[in-house]
């Protein structure tokens, strides 16, 4: 048998998530498809993170074991033929049996985008958040952003439905930008961590909403922190502006 | 009555095309569906270009009549909530009586991109060409444009289906680059021109690959100029990487 390590890319528009659902189509199912059909048997495949409904990824990880005897070259391109057109097999890499996807990951990068311009852009509404009740001023997101750096209880920011016991996190990096020349209603949120509870991103950037149009001053995020309750937040961030990046091993 | 200029940015991915057709979703439908519903009376637009299944605009020009009497930026507004989230209204004006969205547009822009990584870009796939057979030589392509530059008879790029009568036309400008430092397996050309015969942005895109990919050589897009029959022509390119940018009146 064989450890593989795949980097997937995918939109996740058409899917219920990834992670396995009856009667849904998920991206693990479309990815544990494609890889039977190549190799003749079933297949369970492991991700770094089990992204939401209507989440994309620039660079998921997935481990799996195989006994397919394929070079990764050949693998990712017969693959890639057999995978729907929204996802796409970046990397096929050999590791050492025992990688473990989810465990192994010692740091996670996501993205959030939203639009705040008065007109809806029509080529990003799946791939960001539209909000559409003026301008959000980011340099005070951003300035709000930095009291969540290090490593705190993130209880605060975590959905009910898939709590984890342990909810200590460390963000690395964290930073809001409103984007270049060219996209001036764009804002960009781009954070760093050694893991991240369910939903904690979209929570985060609810409550840096509520800093960004001023209803909230920028020391509250440190405030919801310290609360450890998630009804001190802002709300959940919809999920099409959320982006996996990229996981570290 | 009132004669309005609306510009129109629109996802022609799940659309057959700008122009009504019997029993199937179109820009042009959708559009006047709004506008019905706004004003309670049944309207015909006109558009500047009658864009194909699957082509883009950012900046389509379309004139209608109406006797309502809702400001320009109330009427965007409201045409925007009715409107699919597909297809935005980015302006609405007042213009002169008589005022003819296709006879009176003197110059208009086209872009056209191409993506030739092997890999697809599945954020991308709706909006450019995957070219997968390896790369391309923009800077050829772009010489060779050169060679189109001007006032010619273009037959040789018109797709029988909507033959005009008058088949000469200008370009003023025609330029191919390779994208920037981030996006380095993407290929733009953009042409501005008087007029465009059915189908000739994606037969002049059809022809210049070609000559990227070496099967011909940078002088050949003026001799099939000077063939004036499209069979001298490269394939005709596919819809989703063609955009509509701006039209100049």
């Amino acid at each position: 048998m064989r450890t593989l390590k795949l980097t997937l890319s995918y939109d996740g528009t058409a899917y219920a998530g990834w992670q396995l659902q009856p009667q849904r189509p998920t991206v693990q199912a479309a990815l544990e498809a494609a890889i039977e059909k190549l190799t003749g048997r079933p297949v369970r495949v492991r991700a770094s993170s089990r992204t939401d409904a209507g989440v994309h990824a620039l660079g998921q990880v997935v481990g799996l074991q195989t006994d397919c005897r394929l070079s990764p070259e050949v693998l990712r391109r017969a693959l890639n033929a057999y995978l729907p057109r929204d996802i796409a097999v970046l990397g096929v890499e050999e590791v050492p049996e025992g990688f473990h996807a989810t465990r192994d990951a010692v740091c996670k990068s996501y993205r959030y985008v939203i639009h705040d311009g008065p007109i809806r852009d029509v080529f990003a509404q799946r791939y960001c958040w539209h909000y559409a009740y003026g301008r959000l001023d980011a340099a005070a997101m951003h300035r709000a952003a930095q009291t969540l750096l290090g490593r705190h209880d993130f209880a605060s920011f975590q959905s009910s439905g898939a709590e984890r016991a342990h909810t200590v996190r460390t963000l690395f990096e964290i930073g809001v930008q409103r984007g270049g020349a060219g996209e001036p209603d764009r804002i960009v949120l781009e954070v760093e961590g050694d893991g991240f509870l369910y939903n904690m991103v979209r929570a985060i950037v609810g409550t840096l909403v509520e800093v960004g149009r001023g209803e909230q001053p920028e020391t509250w995020p440190a405030d919801v922190v310290r609360a450890v309750d998630r009804s001190a937040a802002g709300p959940t961030a919809p999920p099409q502006g959320l982006w996996l990046v990229w996981v570290k091993y």
